[in-house]
């Protein structure tokens, strides 16, 4: 009883966390049924004398090829078709050679061809792409070659099994391959697609919640409260780490499918896993902070909290960054409020050094130094590899061709996009914040027609500028950039300036 | 032409990397050939009746079944048969009951069992224990169930369906798990030992190497050897960083497979998979660290220099004791030589605490500090954990009834494992080492009889002792060990003596 229950309980879990695997289970059913009737009444009708027994190869062909998703179920079916179109051919050629040589050496010939045939295709099978992409052809090329050369028929009846079993085994693979298309579709794309925009948000969450859990977790009394929540983290970011071979096997499905919903044919998903993988790496960072959120109770609180601005903003903003890059990719639109937050990071991470070098550590004894030191370590490798991540993320968008964004992002999307800066302090902040205000272009020619044609030039200005500051740049939501600067340095930042501001 | 020639090289390749794949290839050929001989003989021979055309179900039999290792091939010949035994029986059941319900009625109750079948079947497939090992039984299940149920036959001709489909498939199967044990057999538990020792060879490398690489790659001036070395380095261990995936299914498949060499039939493969989740840590740990002596030419080499000894006796021992561990899985042998190394390195992390806490950094700025003292902490993590490894290794050890050592290991067994020592000064270090000798008991019993029953007390004293300092521990070829000791505190290590000296 307690059994049936457990089991009961397990079902539930599993339909649960995917509702679609209730569907694929009926599309199974569905399928099978079809195609067996076809096979059940095939012995009254019409077509008994052509399929005969070798209907049940297409029964055989829907429970071997239907797979979850669309891509896997056309890799399968396709691999299936082709192979067993091929190898039929060939079985026949084998068979006709060993027939001319006369019916002594007939057996041992074809015997040889078999095994040579068995031998070179095992092997040829071990070739990691052809393993990655047709090993399941490749077994049903070994299987219908032997079934088919061996088979002891005459020669015109030998046509005819490897005629009726191609057209059965095409029957079974169309009919998984419509069903599976046209009947609540899986597609392994989208899947991949949305597996990446969640592990986005994943890490954007850890990295937003840090700057809270590192400075405030040895103040907090509610202990309890904290490890839950870390518990939580834990376990979602870890998903992450093992990601590999799930988005692996996704996007080899994906390759097989046809144009769905904003997904073309050729969608870009190598960059998909070019984009998971540096991903990866940061999330491999975040297991090792994660370790020093807990081990780092020795250090004491006022050392940490020298160091306790730099540190939030730079893995805050990194977070916020990781976070648009996860809407742009929900919304498949281009965007690069992210490059914001990745460069509001560095100048972060240019405020820590400046806070390092000013020699506020000075009087810390380096044994305690060690994981603090580690910490900012980690973070700053998390800051580079979000600019990296990033870039790659802009690669993705142009391949696959993501929409603009309109208004307020086109003004950030390009080196060339037109934009335009003016110096404007509107409050005076404490430290001598200096505000700027960018306008784009078309709300600026409104306002002031006869500065157009300078836009470029004095907006290369203004970015050289911020860019090697210390600095936050925030949007509102009217579509104006507020940018505070803490430290002006006369640097020369063009290199980054191109592609970013 | 070229592409030719490049399909040759390729399979050059494969066939090197692994000259069993040759054989495999050959030994599906020769069981394909056994089994199609009686498929194509039968026709003419004794029975001709009984099989009929279902021979050719012990031919796809051979060619579904047959894996590389013959783990994963009695695993899927089992679950092929017992699936096509349950199934058909089942089957025959569905038919029966569907009979009795009247001609117009059988086949929409037939159906309808096929469709809740394949359905719940399907359904139960997503749940990830079956999925891991039974997923390929449940797939025949569903076939031989609507084939046998559905089969438009009379119903004494339908047990002879089920009967030689059965018996054909066990034909099929059990050549398949014959040729794989008995014909140069591929045990999938033998990999999994090896990988893991492999493994640990490759990390213990790298670990020894750490110290010539880290602190003299700035002096050398041959850069293009040393990059050379740095890259094959880098290549060696990230394949330990990926070998998830590949021990989880060796560990999968050696679960079905009997005793063989050394190996019992319920050998601790879980045992397994947990030191490798510890050793791929460990090589995460190894990968930052990496990245480390790539970026490090900006600390100035005096400043290194100044934490050279520690650091290099860190990663040195730690690489030591892994060395030791893989030649004991080489020999399946237990071995606690590995836990006086990882003893070394826990001392040198206390020698080097002792150097950070004596001021030697007090002068440096903390801005260059960041990346030195991440990579202490690296280096510390690696310490930590090699000991937990040491001990995973350990259980592993006496799970898998590893034989003991002779003479001078068993003299480090266990923590009641009876062993003495004297303090005997012999040599003058340097810097006034203390050198002490540890005999085991019965040669000590033989220079001196008297002091045969303080001898456990004795032991203790001079553990705790050693534990808590800077020494290094050297075992010579006669079986003595020689400690040399740098700081003698007074400090209650109890915990960490029991069972490691």
């Amino acid at each position: 009883m307690e059994k049936v229950r457990e089991i009961v309980r397990e079902a539930m879990r599993l339909g649960n966390e995917d509702p679609r695997r209730i569907v694929h289970a009926f599309k199974v059913g569905l399928a099978l049924v079809l195609v067996s009737s076809f096979y059940y009444y095939q012995p009254f009708g019409p077509f008994t004398d052509y399929f005969g027994i070798n209907a049940m190869w297409a029964v055989m062909t829907v429970v071997v090829v239907f797979e979850f998703s669309v891509g896997a179920t056309l890799g399968k079916g396709i691999n299936r078709g082709v192979a067993t179109l091929v190898a039929g051919g060939l079985g026949i050629g084998a068979h006709k050679i060993a027939s001319l040589a006369g019916p002594t050496v007939k057996p041992i010939l074809l015997v040889i061809f078999v095994f040579l045939q068995a031998a070179v295709s095992t092997f040829v099978r071990f070739c990691p792409w052809v393993k990655k992409r047709f090993d399941y052809g490749i077994l049903i090329f070994i299987l219908t070659f032997a079934l088919i050369s061996l088979s002891g028929f005459r020669d015109e009846e030998i046509l005819d099994l490897a005629e009726s079993r191609l057209s059965t085994v095409v029957i079974g693979g169309v009919s998984c391959i419509l069903i599976s298309i046209f009947v609540c579709p899986v597609w392994a794309g989208q899947d991949l697609h949305s597996l990446l925009a969640s592990n986005f948000d994943t890490l954007a969450h850890f990295l937003q919640e840090f700057g809270d859990e590192y400075f405030e977790a040895t103040e907090d009394g509610d202990i309890k409260e904290v490890v839950e929540k870390k518990r939580r983290n834990l376990e979602r970011y870890k998903r992450v780490l093992d990601s590999k071979s799930e988005e692996e096997a996704l996007a080899n499905f994906a390759e097989w499918e046809p144009r769905h919903g904003q997904f073309r044919f050729r969608h870009p998903w190598k960059q998909y896993l070019a984009v998971a993988a540096l991903l990866r790496q940061c999330a491999y960072r975040i297991d090792a902070l994660n370790s020093y959120i807990d081990s780092d109770f020795q250090i004491p609180i006022d050392i940490k909290k020298k160091l306790e601005e730099p540190l939030r903003r730079m893995s805050s903003e990194s977070g916020k960054s990781m976070k648009e890059v996860s809407i742009s990719l929900k919304k498949m639109t281009k965007s690069s409020s992210c490059d914001i937050h990745v460069l509001n990071s560095q100048s972060a991470c240019k405020a820590l050094s400046t806070l390092l070098k000013s020699g506020i550590l000075n009087d810390v004894e380096p044994l305690q130094m060690i994981s603090l030191l580690t910490t900012v370590s980690l973070l700053i490798d998390i800051v580079n590899l979000t600019e990296q991540i990033s870039e790659s993320v802009h690669v993705l968008a142009s391949l696959a061709r993501f929409k603009n964004k309109k208004k307020s992002s086109t003004l950030f999307e390009k080196p060339d996009s037109r934009f335009i800066g003016r110096d404007m302090p509107i409050k005076s902040y404490e430290n001598g914040h200096v505000v700027r205000i960018l306008h784009d272009v078309d709300k600026l020619n409104n306002i002031d027609n006869s500065r157009g044609q300078s836009s470029q030039e004095s907006c290369n200005h203004v970015a050289t500028k911020i860019v090697a500051d210390d600095s936050i740049h925030e949007k509102h939501e009217d579509g104006e950039i507020h940018v505070h600067a803490n430290f002006l340095e006369d640097v020369d930042g063009n290199v980054m300036v191109n592609g970013r501001v």
